[in-house]
C-alpha cells in the first residue's frame, strides 16, 4: 500500500478538491501498471488512514472513480480495479528532472526574459500607436452592451468567416470616401491585423518557385512569409522616393514576377513614400506585364505632409489587385484589426483558408468597431491622433537633427509612427543599443531591419506612443550615449 | 474643361472634406491620361466656377497637388501638369456597372443574408457558451485599467509570439492543478483560439500524403485543415465510449499514421466521451506505433457527470503529443482564446508560424485573463458556468426526451455544451429545418455534420447559451413541426 503514499499526493493549498486529487492518483496508479484489473484496491477506512484524509472524501473519490469506469464496487466483497480495462506494461515512474516535457537548457524564452526591461524603462518602439490615447472608453462600453444582449448571439452564430457584415459594411464605405476605392462589403475580408492578411493572401496564392519583388530592404515579417511559403525573393532598391520602377520594368521584361509587394505609404523600414510618378510607373507595368500585386498601405491613415496618395488599387480594375489596411494603428497595437480588399471571388477563396486558421474574429469588437465608425467618432479620432503625432514627429525629428546630425542621419517622413534613423559608421549601433539599456533606454539594436546581408547600422524610433517629456527623456540619454 | 464637372464630383454630405474631393478629381484625370504632362489646368477662380466652389477651396486642392508633386505652379503663367509624369496611355473611363470589382451574380455573402434572421428569432447553436452570463465587467475593467498605463507598453512591445508570459505562467500553473500535465511555461503557445492551434501544429508538421487518423464522424473544420494540407484520411468509427481503438490498432499494425486526431471530452459532433478502457489502449498504441497525437480538448472544463477523465498528455513523456484547449468556452465564443501545449522546441517551432500568421494576440486581454486566473475568479467562473450548464443540459434533454422520443434520439451527454439528436428516418431534418425558421427557431439543418457521404439526419442543440425559457419555448416549437 506504499504505492498509494508516494502516488497521491495530498495538496491542501491546491485549487483541486482533495477528492479530485485522490481520484487522479489512483488513474496513474492503474495506468503506470502499478495495479491490474481486478486487483484490490484499499478499503475506505484504510486508504483514508494512509492519506490522512477524512473517509467520506475517500467515499468521494471512490464513487468517481466508479463514474468514470476505473473501479468497481462489489458489495461485501471491496473495491476492485475494473475487470474490463485491459492489461498494460507498467511504464517506469517518472524521476523528478523527468518531469517536465524535454527541455532545451537554453531555451529561447530564457533568453528573451533577459531581455524583458523594468516599469521604470523608456521603450523606444518600432512604430506603434500610443495605447494610452485609445478611445477605449466608447469601444469598451459598446463591447459590454453587446455582450448583455440575448440577440447578440445572432452575430457570433452566424459570424461569418469574412468578419462581421455590419463592419464590413461601414467600412467599405469609410474605404471609398477615403480611399476612393471602388468597392462594396462583398470586397472585404477583416482579419486579425494586416499581417493575418498578408499570409491568407499568401498561403492561398504563392507556390514553391514563385517570384516575389520586394523593396531592399523590406518589412522582415512580409519576407518570412514569402519564404515560408516557398517563393524566391528577388529584390528591388528602395530609393528616396519608393522603390525603383525602373528597375521593376527591367525585370518584368525578362522575367514575369508571380508578385509584386509594395508598401506605398512609409514604406518599412526606411519610410519613404512612393511618389505620384513612381505610382504612375507602377501602374503602367501592372498595366502591361499583369503580375498580382499585394498594396500594403497598413498606414495610410497616418500621413501628415499633405492628403495621402490615393491607392494604386483605386485605380486598377481589380482582378489582381488585394488591397491590405489596418484599424490597429488607429487604437492601440494590442486591439488588432485589418482588412483585406480585393474581388468577391478572391475573397471567397481566402475566406475558406480564414475559417481554417482562426474561424473568426471577435465578433462583439468587430460591431463595435462598426458603430464607432458609423458614428464619425473613428475620422474624428484618426483627425487628432494625426495633430499629435504630427508633433510629435516634429518635436523627436527636430531634437535629434539639432543635436546628432554628425552622429545620425535621419529623414523626416510624411507619415507614420517612426524615424528611420542611421547611425555614422563610426558608430556601432549594437554595442550603443547594450549602453542604452544600461541607462534605461530601450532601443532596437537594428539587426532586425537588416534583410539582406548588408548592415545597416540603422533603427526605428516610434515616435508615435511618447509625450514631449519622453521624447525629450529619449533625447537626452541618446546624447549622452553618443557623446564623443 | 467638361472634364473637371463629370470626373470631379463634390459630394457636401461625404465624410472627404471638399478640398480633398477636388484634389483626388485631379488626380484621377490625370491618371487617366487625359491631361498630361505640362498641359495647363483651369486657373483657380475658373475650376471654382465650374464646380460652384469657394477659390479659397481650390487653392488649398492645388497646394496639396503641387505638395503630392502632382502639379506645377508657374509664376505668372499659370497652374500645369508636373513635367516630371511619364506620360500614360488614357484608360477608358468605366462604366457605371463597371464601378465595382468583378462580382459574380449569386455571391455567398448574399445566399448569407437571406439565412440571416431577426432579432426575435430564438437560435439554437452548435454548443456556445451564454455569453451573457460571461465576467464581461472583470475583464473589461482589468482591460481599461492596463490600457492607461505607460508601461503598458512594454508587454505589447515584447508581445511574445507565443503569448503574454505571464498568461502562460499562470496558465500553465492551472492546467498542472487541473489536468495533471507537467508542464511549465516554455510549453505553451497561446492562440486566438483552439482552431488556431490547430492550424499551427498541422501546417507546422503535415505533409502532402501524411496520412491522419480521425473519427468518423469528426469536427469538419479539423477535416477540412488535413485536407487543406495535403494529408490523406483514414476514418474509424466513433462508438458510444468513444474511438474506436481496436480499429486504430489494426490500422497501426499495417501502416504507420502519421497523426492520430483524438477528441477524447465530448467529441465532436456525437458528444460522446472516451472511456478509460480506450484510453489506456491508446496510450498502448502510442506507446508501440509512436505516432505523433493531437489531443484537441476543448471541452475538458465542462464535465458535469463525475471529474473529467485526465489527458493523454498526462500520461505521456512528451516528444509527439500535442494538447489542445480552450477558454473561449468560459467566457464567449468572441473572446477567442486558446493554447497549444507541446514540448519547448515544438513550441519554439510553432511560434516562427504564428508570428508570420499573425504576429501576436492581444497582448492587454491575455494580460487581464492572467489576472482573473490568478486571482481564482476563473476558477470560481467555471464552477457557476458547469452547474448551471449542468441544470440546462437536463432540462432540455428531459423536455426533449419526455415529448419526443418516438420522433428523435438523443444521448445525454457527460459534458459540453450540445445535445447530439438523430432525427427518425421517417423525418426529413432539412425541411424541418426550413420550416422552423419561419416559426422564429433557427436550428442546423445537419448538413454541416455529414463529413462523410453518409446523411446522419443529425444535429447538434446546443443548451449552455440558452435559459429555461427559450429552452421551453424551443421544445414547443419543435413540438408543434415534428406533430404527426
Amino acid at each position: 500500500m506504499e504505492i498509494f503514499k508516494t502516488a497521491i499526493r495530498i495538496e491542501r493549498t491546491s485549487k483541486s478538491s482533495i477528492f479530485s486529487q485522490v481520484s487522479k492518483g489512483v488513474v496513474h496508479i492503474i495506468q503506470r501498471g502499478v495495479l491490474k484489473p481486478n486487483d484490490r484496491l484499499p478499503s475506505v477506512r484504510k486508504l483514508a488512514r494512509i492519506l490522512d484524509i477524512h473517509a467520506r472524501t475517500v467515499v468521494a473519490a471512490y464513487e468517481d472513480l466508479e463514474a468514470q469506469g476505473w473501479i468497481e464496487t462489489l458489495p461485501r466483497k471491496g473495491v476492485f480495479v475494473s475487470s474490463v480495462l485491459p492489461t498494460i506494461k507498467p511504464i517506469k515512474l517518472r524521476q523528478n528532472n523527468e518531469a517536465r516535457m524535454d527541455r532545451p537548457t537554453t531555451h529561447e524564452s530564457v533568453k528573451r526574459n533577459q531581455k524583458t526591461s523594468t516599469k521604470s524603462d523608456l521603450i523606444v518602439d518600432d512604430g506603434f500607436p500610443d495605447h494610452r490615447l485609445a478611445p477605449t472608453d466608447l469601444i469598451v462600453r459598446e463591447y459590454r452592451r453587446l455582450m448583455k444582449k440575448s440577440h447578440a448571439i445572432r452575430a457570433a452564430t452566424f459570424g461569418e468567416h469574412t468578419g462581421a457584415e455590419e463592419l464590413r459594411v461601414v467600412l467599405s464605405k469609410f474605404l471609398r470616401e477615403t480611399r476612393a476605392l471602388p468597392i462594396d462589403e462583398s470586397n472585404l475580408c477583416i482579419t486579425r491585423g494586416a499581417q493575418m492578411g498578408l499570409y491568407l493572401i499568401c498561403r492561398t496564392y504563392l507556390k514553391r518557385g514563385s517570384k516575389v519583388l520586394v523593396g531592399e530592404p523590406n518589412y522582415r515579417f512580409a519576407n518570412d512569409l514569402f519564404k515560408e511559403c516557398g517563393a524566391e525573393l528577388i529584390g528591388v532598391p528602395v530609393e528616396k522616393d519608393g522603390i525603383d520602377t525602373n528597375r521593376i520594368a527591367q525585370i518584368c521584361a525578362k522575367q514575369k514576377p508571380d508578385l509584386i509587394y509594395i508598401i506605398p505609404h512609409h514604406h518599412h523600414p526606411t519610410t519613404v513614400t512612393l511618389s505620384p510618378q513612381k505610382r504612375i510607373a507602377l501602374l503602367e507595368i501592372v498595366e502591361k506585364y499583369k503580375p498580382m500585386v499585394i498594396e500594403d498601405d497598413y498606414d495610410y491613415d497616418f500621413h501628415y505632409a499633405s492628403s495621402p496618395i490615393l491607392p494604386l488599387a483605386s485605380y486598377m480594375k481589380g482582378q489582381d489587385v488585394f488591397y491590405l489596411g489596418s484599424l490597429s494603428k488607429a487604437i492601440s497595437n494590442a486591439l488588432r484589426l485589418g482588412f483585406i480588399c480585393a474581388t468577391p471571388s478572391a475573397i471567397e477563396r481566402i475566406s475558406q483558408l480564414r475559417r481554417l486558421v482562426d474561424l473568426r474574429g471577435d465578433t462583439f469588437f468587430e460591431l463595435a468597431m462598426s458603430n464607432f465608425i458609423k458614428e464619425g467618432e473613428f475620422a474624428r479620432h484618426l483627425k487628432r491622433m494625426n495633430r499629435i503625432y504630427n508633433e510629435r514627429r516634429d518635436l523627436m525629428y527636430e531634437l535629434l537633427n539639432n543635436n546628432l546630425a554628425d552622429r545620425i542621419t535621419l529623414m523626416k517622413p510624411n507619415g507614420g509612427m517612426a524615424l528611420w534613423t542611421t547611425f555614422h559608421k563610426s558608430i556601432d549601433l549594437k554595442s550603443v543599443s547594450a549602453k542604452a539599456r544600461e541607462m534605461g533606454l530601450v532601443i532596437d539594436d537594428g539587426t532586425f531591419y537588416n534583410t539582406t546581408k548588408v548592415n545597416l547600422n540603422s533603427t526605428r524610433f516610434g515616435f508615435a506612443s511618447k509625450d514631449e517629456r519622453e521624447i525629450n527623456r529619449f533625447v537626452d540619454i541618446l546624447q549622452i550615449l553618443l557623446k564623443r
